[in-house]
C-alpha cells in the first residue's frame, strides 16, 4: 500500500485517523497476513493510521512473531486474549496519537456491534464514522505488483478448470470433478482453496452448489465457480460445460451467454459508467432473448474476494484505467432448470479491455464424454 | 439443531426471539450451507427463532434456491443485492412475528456495527441483546451425528499427516509438505481446507506460519497445525516432528510437552471445572521447567472452528458428557527458537476421556529423514 496515497484520500475524506479492522484491508495495509484473522473473528488485528506519525499494527500476542517478521511497520502492540481487549488497546494508541479528540475512520461494515459498543463506551469523545471507501479507492487501482499476482491467479485457475474437464469419464460424480479442481487448485500454487461451487443438470440451477454425489447424465449442463488465494491475492472463474453429446437447445443458450458476456468485455472502456456497463448487459439478455435476474454481473477483486468497483445498477463511477474487473453473466433457463455461469477477468487498458484468464471467449460450448 | 432446546434456552435467557446471524450457528441452525455467508460478508443470512411459530430464513435471493432444497425450515425470505438490505426484510419479519416490542437476541459478536445501526433505526422500539450464549450451550453438547463427523475428520487428519511425513525427502520445503498436506486433506474427503499453517527450523516459533521455500534443514522441529471441514464440521490437529537425526535437547523438549499433552487430557473428566484444567496444565509446564504463554489450552470445534467450551483462566463451567474438546498445549523454546505443539480432539464420556484423533499420544517424537 501506498502510506502517501492513504494520507491524500483521508485528507479528502476529512479524516484525522484511519483504522483497518478486515483481512483483506489488514493485509492490504500491513503486508502481514494473519490466517487466524479469518478463522476466529474476534481475534482482531487493526492497523491504525494516523494522519501523521507512524503507523501502529494491534495484534493478538499469538502473532507477535508473525507479524514482526512480515509487518511493513514496526510499531506492533498486543493483547492478551480472553485477558485483554484489542479495543483497550486500540483506546491507548488513539490517546498516545492524540486522536481521541478527532475524525477517526474504522471499518463500521467489519468491526462486529459488541467492538463497537466497547469502543464507544472506551472513547466516548472520539467521532467515529465509516473508512471503508478510503481503502476501497486505493485497492479499486492495482499496482503492477498485484496485477501480476492476479493475471497468474485467474490464468492458472481458467488452466487447472481445462485439465480437470479432460480426466472427466462417464459414472462422474460432481464430488469426483470437485477433487480434481482442488488438486488442481493446490498444484497451480494456490496457497488457499478460496471457494468451489459445482452442480450439474437441474443442480445447475443453483448458484453456490456444495458439490455432492450426483452423476452427471447425458446432455446435463455443468456449472462450476471457483477461486484460489495466490500470494494474498484471489482468482475467481466460472465455466459452464455440457455432459454427453451436444444437447441443441443447451448449446444456444450457452452460446446466447457467451455471446453477451463478449459484448460486455467489450464495453470494459476507460469512462464508461458502470452503471451503464450494467444497463447495457441486462439489453443484451433481452436482445437474446434471456432472462435477467442478476443484482451485479461483475466485481473487482484482489485481497478481497469481491471488491469495488462492483457492476451494478446504482454504480456511477466510471471506468478507469489501472482496474481490474471480473466479468460474470449469469443466466438460469426456467423451462430446464439449466444454469450457465461465464466469468473472466479483464484489465482495463488505454487500448480498451484485455482478458487476462488467457481465455479465447470462444462461445462454443464444450461437451466432455459425448 | 433440536429446537424445544432452543426455545428452552431462550426462556431461560429470558428471549422472546432469537436471531442466527454467524456462518456456523445459520448452519447449526438451518442445515443450509452457504458458502458465501463466509467469503462475501455483507451478504447475510440470518435464522430469525420466534418464540413460538415457525422459524423464518431471510437470504440472498442469489442463495434462494439452495436454501430451499436444504433448509430444515420452509418460510424463506429473500432480498435484492445491493437493491434492498437484508435489515429491512428482518425489520418486516420481527413485526410480522409480533417481535418488535419483544427482547430479541441477536449475535453482536458477528453483525457488523454498520448493519447494527441501520437495524437500531429501523427497529426503535426493540430490545437487541447478545445472543451468542444460547448458541454456544446448545452447540457445546454434541449430537451423536455431530461426533461421528468430528471424529472422522479429526481421524483422517492425523492419518493424512503421518501419511504425507512418510513421503518426506532431504532437500524439501516447507511448501512441498504443505502441498502434501493439502492434497492428503482433499483425498480424505474434505469439503474445504480450512486452515494449514506449517513452518520449520526458527520459523517453527511463529504460531501461525504461512508455509513458504524454507528448506528443511538438519535437526530443525517441524511444526504444523491444520484442519479441514467435513460436511459442515471442522477438524484441527497439531503435530510437531523433527528432520534428520535426533537431537537431543529437541527430543527431550518434546517429551516434556507430550508428557504435559498426555496428563492433561487425563484430567478432562466430569465434573472439573475448566479453569482448573487450565491452572494444572500451567503448573505441569512448570514441573517440567517450560516457560508457559498460553492465552488458553484447548476448545471445543464443531460448525465453528472455536467454540465453547474454551479451556481458559477464566472459565468456570465443568467438563460434561456429551462435550468435545482439542486439547493444545503449545511451546516455545526461546533459548533455541524452536516452537512444539501437539493437538488431539478428545471426548468426554462417563469412564473418562477418549481420545478420537487416533493418536497412540507417544510421548515420543518422530524423526524424518534421519
Amino acid at each position: 500500500m501506498d502510506l502517501a496515497r492513504l494520507r491524500k484520500a483521508m485528507a479528502t475524506g476529512g479524516l484525522d485517523t484511519v483504522i483497518a479492522v478486515s483481512p483483506e484491508n489488514f493485509y492490504y495495509a500491513t503486508g502481514s497476513y494473519i490466517i487466524t484473522q479469518k478463522s476466529l473473528r474476534d481475534r482482531l488485528a487493526l492497523a491504525v493510521f494516523p494522519g501523521d506519525g507512524e503507523p501502529v499494527v494491534i495484534v493478538c500476542g499469538i502473532e507477535q512473531s508473525l507479524t514482526q517478521g512480515t509487518s511493513r511497520y514496526p510499531d506492533i502492540r498486543t493483547y492478551v486474549e480472553f485477558a485483554e481487549s484489542p479495543i483497550s488497546v486500540l483506546r491507548d494508541v488513539l490517546r498516545e496519537k492524540g486522536a481521541s479528540h478527532g475524525r477517526v475512520g474504522i471499518e463500521m461494515g467489519y468491526l462486529s456491534w459488541r467492538y463497537a459498543e466497547e469502543l464507544k463506551r472506551l472513547c466516548p469523545e472520539t467521532k467515529f464514522q465509516e473508512c471503508a471507501g478510503v481503502f476501497d479507492n486505493l485497492r479499486m487501482y492495482k499496482l503492477p505488483h498485484e496485477v501480476e499476482r492476479l493475471e497468474a491467479g485467474a490464468r492458472a485457475t481458467a488452466r487447472l478448470i481445462n485439465d480437470a474437464m479432460q480426466l472427466l469419464r462417464p459414472g462422474d460424480t460432481e464430488r469426483d470433478l470437485a477433487v480434481r479442481l482442488r488438486h488442481g487448485l493446490i498444484d497451480s500454487g494456490a496457497d488457499e482453496i478460496a471457494f468451489l461451487v459445482l452442480g450439474t443438470g437441474p443442480r445447475s440451477s443453483i448458484t453456490h452448489p456444495i458439490p455432492g454425489d450426483t452423476r452427471f447424465q447425458p446432455g446435463d449442463v455443468i456449472k462450476m465457480d471457483l477461486g484460489g488465494l495466490y500470494g494474498g491475492y484471489y482468482s475467481d472463474v466460472a465455466r459452464t460445460f455440457g455432459f454427453g453429446k451436444p444437447h441443441p437447445r443447451k448449446q444456444d443458450r450457452y452460446r446466447r451467454l457467451a455471446e453477451i458476456h463478449r459484448s460486455v468485455i467489450e464495453r470494459v472502456q476507460v469512462g464508461v459508467r458502470f452503471c451503464d456497463i450494467f444497463d447495457f448487459c441486462k439489453t443484451q439478455f433481452s436482445e437474446q432473448g434471456l432472462q435477467f435476474h442478476m443484482p451485479h454481473i461483475g466485481h473487482s477483486l484482489g485481497t478481497g474476494l469481491h471488491e469495488q468497483p462492483v457492476v451494478e445498477s446504482s454504480n456511477t463511477h466510471v471506468v478507469d484505467e489501472g482496474m481490474i474487473i471480473n466479468i460474470e453473466p449469469l443466466f438460469f433457463d426456467s423451462e430446464d432448470g439449466s444454469g450457465y455461469h461465464i466469468e473472466d477477468l479483464v484489465q482495463v487498458t488505454s487500448k480498451g479491455p484485455k482478458v487476462l484468464t488467457g481465455s479465447n471467449l470462444s462461445v462454443d460450448m464444450l461437451w466432455y464424454c459425448s
